[in-house]
């Protein structure tokens, strides 16, 4: 009799709480949230399905909060009463500081912002956006809106160019190819013009006009103020770790011939070992594991995840500090130099009063940089990851070819700044724009294309991209077809 | 006693059943068929396995047109009744419509035809096969050949080009290198030139000989006449949908630099989750379901699969006309435009009498293109698809700006056609082909290389692809390239 | 009771059995292997969860060496007594041939080789590594050194180049440039500089200071004097057979723009279908079942996988001399032309006394190549592995339009050679290094780039790269720019 009750008694119980644990996970979600969804199930189907599957659908902030360190993916030690004990749905994001936010808007009964920024993902994730608003990142639309070098460059780039007296004349911006290009990674400036209507499958509705939008770029800034944006990374409504994680992700910006750092990886032993055994990792992990959760490192393994090792103590901090672990750049100016100390870098200015790191002639602008002793910080917190893996000596002679290859990638785009400089002096071609004629193509090409994918190519092993593949091969004929554009145009 | 007797009665009447199928599944094997997998499993058991792991050989047409409109991968209504009753092997396939097809012969006592076409698979999928025939995809190769300027374009890429009187002069076309290059895509006209004897593993074989063949390229023109191969998305032997709908299908030709949609899908947040997650894809169902089978589109998703809704409900029809759900047409020909009428473009004469459906001065071939109302109407079949997971007004923003992308990119195109108008003006070159001089190459990169690279990355979020990678940063530095090309030319 | 004895019996004895296994496993690694493993577990977490994950930390020799045929990994006859009853662990392999390693240095009381070589690894692996031995790959380094004319390439394309008298001059050579780019892929010589002390986490240590370290290029000089990586293809610790059979792995180095093998495949139909289903594939059998283990050939399955089919017949043996099914050569040459007989390409000298297989007049230097019935021996043994999916005709037809391709893109590989002849009897540029002017950049593009494009794309059915990636359309594009070039040069 006992035995058949025990049998029974069992599953009996496990039904109950089978049953209501469903139960108490229905009671979860907030009443705002749940009539979101009764509408929006429908409307848009595909996004309420992606947060089902979302960590968001699944744990209360209260929950997360009493997970030990090494699981725990929520930074704030105090999260606001009201958004404790629910689900993170619909409501509880979207409808968060409306009076920062132009774009809040009233909709069905509700006071809902259609963006979600950083400051409202704050409530959570304090750390996270603290350490987001340090980096480079957040300032990406500044860092060339404001520099008045890189503002002008992107106009010569993204104009309307037409044939003037012999040469050529930008004869108009186009703000859309502005957005579709530089800014959709750097991000726009999300802007409210008041309400508009929109014929929607729900019928005609008011809703904020935004301009400028959609975009996801890291820098973006937000109707509220803030700066950047996290489904940059985390993409709606999944907002998954494991995604930022991957690979593909950072490939969306890091791409070839500017940032070819995605390219690299995947052509690199770390990217090789990625793909050939991608599904055995485990990057949902809130720390991972290393040699059990990754066998090679992603991007985010290197720069900013939290690892630990098997007996679950602390290999490296999560950070989004993006550069954190970083101690030279390598990309997107003439020379590498070393990180600048803020991530305001419109605010540098180099002897020769230039908004760049470095001057023409490679004096660097040192107060604006990280000096030697935090450089060596640095490395030394990069190579504590390589070492998980490699032995000291190849870590400290990997590092070391670094610092030769940017010696002399250095070397090549000066040889050809110098040829620049002469060809001003000689008055082949005008100064006053360094970006829209040919000699001076010949030069952005040297630095912005060819020594940065060197760079990137030593950075992470993928020699292709040192070599034939936008590398060497084109440092030294891009200086060989300079030196013969500036002969002919001095025959003029 | 009825206790031991039910459970091994279950377990009894399980096993007859599990052996009763088996045995009924080998009796569905056609004879001919049988015969022809006793000789190819051992000759050629690569393909014979595959089509083991098809739905071919796993369904006969009678059950597969019982099934219910949202699994059902049949259409035809009726099916031939000497076909209902097997799995579709060999012989079902390779045997059909005889008499139409030229490369039809005797093969160890059976009439075998080498290649099965379209109008083959008909028999099944006449739906299918109707929709692709009216698509550009089925004139894949006359759209090259018939049109005199594209045909004049394949000849001076593919020729045997030589230095001739300062210049260059197409020597020879060589056909073999049109088969390889642009027709491996488009498609060659299979011809059959009687048989011939080859020495196979089965000792000497008579068998067709066929010309420009090996080919899979869309508009194929095939031995019975019919255009297509369905090969070319669904390939031998498993025929799979879940092939045809992976974008690595579409990668196959839809790629950079002339038309990078792969890559951009690739590089945007589409391709970057889909990369990331597509372990958990299911696209093998007859109808896809938004949110569960798949989380991000891929190609076939947006652009022809059927889709549904967890109710079951009909999102978007299924379809192999793939220009179906376009309203403008953004690459291969210089300016973007409406899309064409009829998939015969090579019958489009614009006002300046040329094979084009715009003019080089911007004036389109209305009579030949679908009008506005058309364009709405596409654009709103499409954006039904968007808004599964985003809400209107991001459709709507979204596809303004591939309005504002495609006016810019054509103002840049105008500017280079412009130039080159002068250039002919002033008998700088040669008008008669405008494709075979250094000017005209910077003109053709405008079009068919950045322009057309910039248009996709709007289309599909992939801003690299906008920017310094084929992008915005070529479109303009190839306008100053061409004009410095032309003022040196003017000097000489 | 019998009925309940048996139950528990049962239990028990696999109980014991798993028990004893794993005790039994504990065992096998020796002594030496444990007192590595103590320290760098956590040391060196990552390589050592690597290695456990290996099939060297899960088999001992003697258990390898008794598989069947088809599963057999080691290929030595007699493997060293030491050796066979251990697992493949750290001092196993580290410990080998210490006399012959310049790098073999004391730690923690034991006598360890930095570098395992494939010299070492031969102890299990002897045919793997004999055959290596002979191939281009081993030879890799030297065939770029020991040439002077590849030699001299390396030299322009990665040194101090800058302006000089109207033209340029390499200043200088950057040794760590051609470490990074070249000699990457093609491997370097390590050197042996002594001892050296390093700051390890363990506290200071003495180690060999290895020079042109780290790398693991396909050629690279290994202290012991061996030549070759295993590690280039079979990872550390991993070193998994079914790493080195994902196309990753070749696309390490395999690569557009100059070999785009790995760029060709992903675009080819094979490459869809392997990405569209790879997670099917079972990579790690040491022998390959058609069909079963593979739907579509990667690399090392067309290159030098053993094969067999479902009867466990021998279709195809493994082989690590990776031209032994190769005919014809298509890259990192002017001409297409018959293999060479021997792996040290650097002895060639043809008839005008260049260290190339192929006058600049096409003239083949026949005693180095391979004759035709070689070649048509070669041709059978490719084609044989085509065969178990396609037709006899359709693999002869695929190998005739190779040779077409190949005849084709030399005849224009031969109208660029002969213009720069002729800029040469024009004295328009100096003869004195092919390298270094721009209508030899010209001239070197034609080849080394767009020709070899070609070859892959029609070699592999991947007709992007035969059109407008680095295909046909820059083929005959650049004989019009280098002719607009030399008629330039002409004038001044």
């Amino acid at each position: 009799m006992y035995k058949y009750f025990s049998i029974f008694g069992f599953i009996g119980i496990a039904m109950l709480l089978f049953m209501g644990l469903n139960q108490s996970d229905i009671q979860k979600v907030s009443s705002e949230t749940q009539e979101c969804i009764d509408c929006h199930e429908n409307v848009t189907p595909g996004i309420v399905k992606d947060w089902l599957k979302s960590q968001h659908s699944k744990i209360i902030p209260m929950a997360a909060l009493q997970k030990n360190e090494n699981e725990k993916k929520v930074s704030s030690k105090e999260i606001p009463s009201h958004l404790k004990n629910s689900v993170v749905g619909c409501y509880e994001c979207h409808s968060l500081n409306p009076d920062a936010h132009k774009d809040n808007f009233e909709h069905f009964g509700f006071k809902i912002n259609v963006v979600v920024s950083p400051n409202d993902c704050k409530s959570c994730h304090q750390t996270e956006v603290e350490e987001y608003s340090h980096s480079k990142k957040s300032y990406a639309l500044d860092i060339l809106r404001e520099n008045p070098l890189y503002s002008l460059m992107v106009d010569t780039y993204t104009g309307d160019i037409r044939p003037d007296k012999g040469g050529t004349k930008i004869h108009n911006t186009f703000e859309n190819s502005k957005n579709e290009s530089c800014y959709a990674c750097h991000g726009t400036e999300i802007e409210v013009k008041g309400l508009k209507t929109i014929n929607s499958s729900m019928g005609e509705l008011e809703v904020p006009d935004l301009s400028n939008w959609p975009n996801q770029g890291v820098g973006r800034i937000n109707p509220d103020g803030s700066k950047g944006s996290c489904t940059s990374c985390h993409p709606r409504h999944n907002f998954s770790i494991e995604t930022a994680r991957q690979p593909y992700t950072c490939g969306q910006c890091h791409l070839e011939p500017d940032v070819p750092a995605y390219n690299v990886y995947k052509s690199s032993k770390h990217g090789n070992i990625f793909d050939s055994h991608k599904s055995d990792f485990k990057l949902k992990n809130a720390s991972l594991i290393i040699g059990e959760d990754f066998t090679v490192p992603t991007c985010a393994v290197c720069h900013n995840s939290r690892i630990i090792n098997s007996a679950g103590e602390l290999v490296a901090n999560r950070t989004h500090d993006f550069g954190a672990r970083l101690w030279v750049r390598i990309f997107g100016l003439p020379y590498s130099h070393n990180q600048p100390k803020s991530p305001k870098t419109f605010e540098i200015k180099n002897q020769d009063n230039q908004p760049l790191p470095v001057t023409f002639s490679q004096i660097p602008a040192k107060e604006y940089l990280i000096d030697d002793v935090e450089v060596q910080n640095r490395k030394e917190k990069m190579s504590s990851i390589c070492k998980n893996c490699h032995s000291t000596q190849w870590a400290t002679k990997f590092f070391a070819k670094m610092d030769s290859t940017n010696a002399h990638t250095d070397r090549l785009v000066r040889t050809a700044t110098d040829m620049l400089m002469d060809a001003y002096k000689k008055k082949l071609i005008d100064p006053k724009n360094p970006f829209d004629e040919p000699i001076e193509t010949y030069w952005v090409n040297q630095w912005l294309m060819y020594a940065n994918s060197i760079r990137y190519a030593t950075a992470m092993s993928g020699p292709d991209y040192a070599g034939f593949k936008n590398g060497w091969y084109h440092l030294t004929n891009n200086v060989r077809m300079m030196q013969k554009e500036i002969e002919r145009s001095s025959k003029k």
